[in-house]
């Protein structure tokens, strides 16, 4: 580490001709810190171009991070000092639907909200939803293996992955885009670029599979004496709704009392409950759908598993059930003062021992705010402290030892780096530097996200 | 490759220990042409002991074939000579399912059958089925990504797999068997290795993900004038089924007909159809399932589009249906002379012309016997003669014309090797290569599988 610094390489001329203005408007950052200046901002058209960039980029030894909807909440994309931006703002190819196969291609810098209206125009279904569909885009979903609410039916931003063009950092362009649902040919480098935030290439553009869009669904929110409870009547909603059961959300009191007290909205519960679920079922029957919701929820409140339930009759009525929901997140953002929030994912059997024990390690420093997509084990444990304040070494430190994940959805960017050692061995994470190294040779591609730089590049950069 | 042969390496007394007996049991191969003798066969109990085995291999620079169930269709699996065996067979930890999870954790030398059973008998279902669900290993599924009929709805194994515990070439040990629905922490090492047919690694266990079993299923088959179509009929199936549609199996003329002349079955039609198309929906209400699925087949009867539909009435008649689609498979491998049998993946749309085009240039050459999972674009294209006399050369590169891949399940293994440059260009080859030799510097693990080898190693080996 006592190393003499290396200056900055200058750019060279040839990528100069790649440069757009205004490099300031790249700094944003959704967690809240902004990010260096960039030293120029690159926003390629193709896969080719990029490829052209990134060559140049090896070549002269310059490191890049790649921007799509800047709404990544672990620093992945925030500009590093000396860093160029890789921006795919251009890739904008608008959906494209084949609805006999039941794919779109689209291109990476397409916003989620606007595939997502384009699969329903069509009659199909794009299932994947988050909060900031109206700015994330398609390849940062890619890139970072976006969850949400309907992984739990449908499973992550991955699973619906066919295919992706892409650009390694070395500059060889990865192309799978015919839309095939099965394909055994080689190595699928495709999804090797899935998850793997940036640091492994470029996603340009990408084939997603579209389900069958469901006609009808029903929304209920229980109250119930704990998550503990919550958990134990997985079981159940799984045997009585099947495959139809697509979202299973819990929040945890106080949060949905404080949140319908801050932000005018009415509690479907006369009291606050210890913990809340909320439940969507969607199928092909909009009448059987809701019956059966409705006789396992009746089962449950007669065994006494559920305090109370509250049920759609009507799509309005869905939308202000998940309005809770999704305004506990507003609440957390906008009402609460500065907050340190952790996406933590837990073994399922562990979340009542880890609950418990986290609110010990939590108490007298900082009060913590639970909710999360209970069905998957994703729960966002938001402490209401800023982050220098918040326990978080300890909080990761009991996620691991439950044999939990320091990040389900958010991934490790720049920000979660120095505890991904909770999570994964040394050896584990010698191999991927390995990995990096084989399409990376000069670590020029989002150096510092995910692995610690091979190498210090400038003084601000080292961890 | 005029370079001297290198003498094989002596085994080292160290993994002398390792060996197992009987090793000419290993020979067997599904695609029928039978391995050499290995050198010797090594089943390790665990993955330390596997990573203890490749680390003494990689050191004395001896190559090593992994072996599960030996039902793979394309020689990956097949012993090359100078090889040992390194068999999953001992990896046999049974199923352990997580209920309130979803989950079941697994040895991979465990057969898909048994998974299959135990999820059942827990009110859960693993969404993987294929013909050999009695041999094949989940190791082996998880390896070649396998693929199958419910992949239309569930996605291929790659879906299915939560994570895994592998050991890569080089010896490292990878774990994700926290049974994580979402876990981003760090590069999925074990998303690498599905798929990967080995030469990235060994899976020694593995955490399915199961889904909620189905409560009912109804089985349909309809007869169609062609492959265009039954291509026609999905967006209207996919419209109303929704969801439930779980398989969408195609059989082209004359292979029902002489399948059922020849296996003693009772076609369910008065005469044969140019194409005949299996259905199968499942969904949480048995009558509502039974009912969409006439309703749908009604529509398309009086609107022409099907010349004639029987439905199932009872599980039995399910299974007599499906026997009818699994008895096309047996009469191709038992009834039929030698055969070549091409696993093909297809862009929908090209479904039509290409199978024109196609029987054209089988014409005088070898009669095809097309069928497959149409719902999902692969066509298992078969036909009548022996490889050396089928035109496999020309079916491949029109596959690729259409923007399709040559294989769509099977894999490359060894056999398809020198047709992988048909789907993906030279580049990306040498990256597959690069990451390759990442994790095995000696490339001693499946040489010869997916990727040619770097250096000969013995006369018989060169492809």
């Amino acid at each position: 580490m006592c190393q003499p610094e290396p200056a900055l390489p200058p750019l060279p001329a040839a990528l100069r001709a790649h440069l757009r203005d205004d490099a300031a408007r790249y700094r944003d950052d959704a967690a809240g810190t902004p990010g260096a200046a960039p030293r120029g901002v690159l926003a390629p058209r193709s896969a080719e171009e990029a490829a052209e960039i990134l060559c140049l980029l090896q070549e002269a030894g310059l490191a890049a991070v790649v921007q799509g909807g800047r709404t990544g909440l672990s620093g992945g994309a925030r500009v590093q000092p000396g860093e160029l931006v890789l921006s795919t703002e251009r890739l904008t190819a608008p959906p494209r639907i084949d609805a006999v196969a039941g794919t779109m291609t689209v291109g990476a810098g397409v916003v989620l909200e606007a595939a997502q209206q384009a699969a329903r125009a069509a009659g199909l279904y794009l299932a994947a939803d988050l909060g900031a569909r109206g700015s994330a885009t398609l390849g940062g979903m890619a890139a970072t293996n976006a969850g949400g609410p309907l992984a739990l039916r449908y499973g992550t931003f991955r699973q619906q992955v066919l295919g992706v063009e892409g650009v390694l950092p070395d500059g060889t362009i990865v192309r799978r885009l015919g839309g095939l649902y099965k394909d055994n040919s080689g190595l699928d480098l495709s999804q090797y670029l899935v998850g793997s935030e940036g640091i492994l290439g470029l996603v340009t553009r990408l084939v997603l599979r579209l389900h069958p869009a469901p006609a009808a669904r029903r929304v209920a929110v229980c109250a119930l004496d704990g998550a503990a409870e919550a958990l134990a009547l997985l079981p159940a909603l799984r045997a009585g709704l099947g495959p139809d059961l697509q979202a299973c959300e819990l929040m945890i009191d106080p949060l949905l009392a404080e949140t319908c007290a801050a932000r005018g909205l009415r509690s479907p519960f006369a009291e606050p409950a210890p913990a809340v679920l909320l439940l969507e079922v969607a199928g092909t029957d909009p009448e059987a759908c809701g019956a059966r919701l409705e006789a396992v929820l009746e089962t449950a409140l007669e065994a006494g598993r559920i305090r109370d339930a509250v049920l759609s009759a009507s799509e309005a009525d869905c939308l202000r059930l998940w309005g809770l929901r999704e305004g506990c997140s507003q609440f957390l953002f906008q009402n609460v003062g500065p907050i340190t929030s952790l996406d933590l994912s837990l073994p399922l059997a562990a979340i009542p021992a880890f609950l418990a024990e986290a609110e010990g390690l939590c108490a007298g420093r900082a009060r913590p705010y639970v909710f999360g997509h209970l069905g998957d084990g994703n729960l966002h444990y938001v402490l209401a402290c800023p982050p220098d304040a918040a326990p978080t070494d300890e909080i990761f430190a009991l996620t691991a030892r439950h044999g939990g994940a320091i990040t389900a959805e958010h991934g490790i960017g720049a920000d979660k780096l120095r505890w991904l050692p909770l999570c994964r061995d040394a050896a584990e994470i010698a191999a991927m530097a390995r990995l990096k190294r084989a399409v990376d040779p000069g670590w020029i591609l989002n150096p510092g996200r995910i692995l610690p730089r091979p190498f210090p590049q400038t003084p601000e950069a080292r961890p």
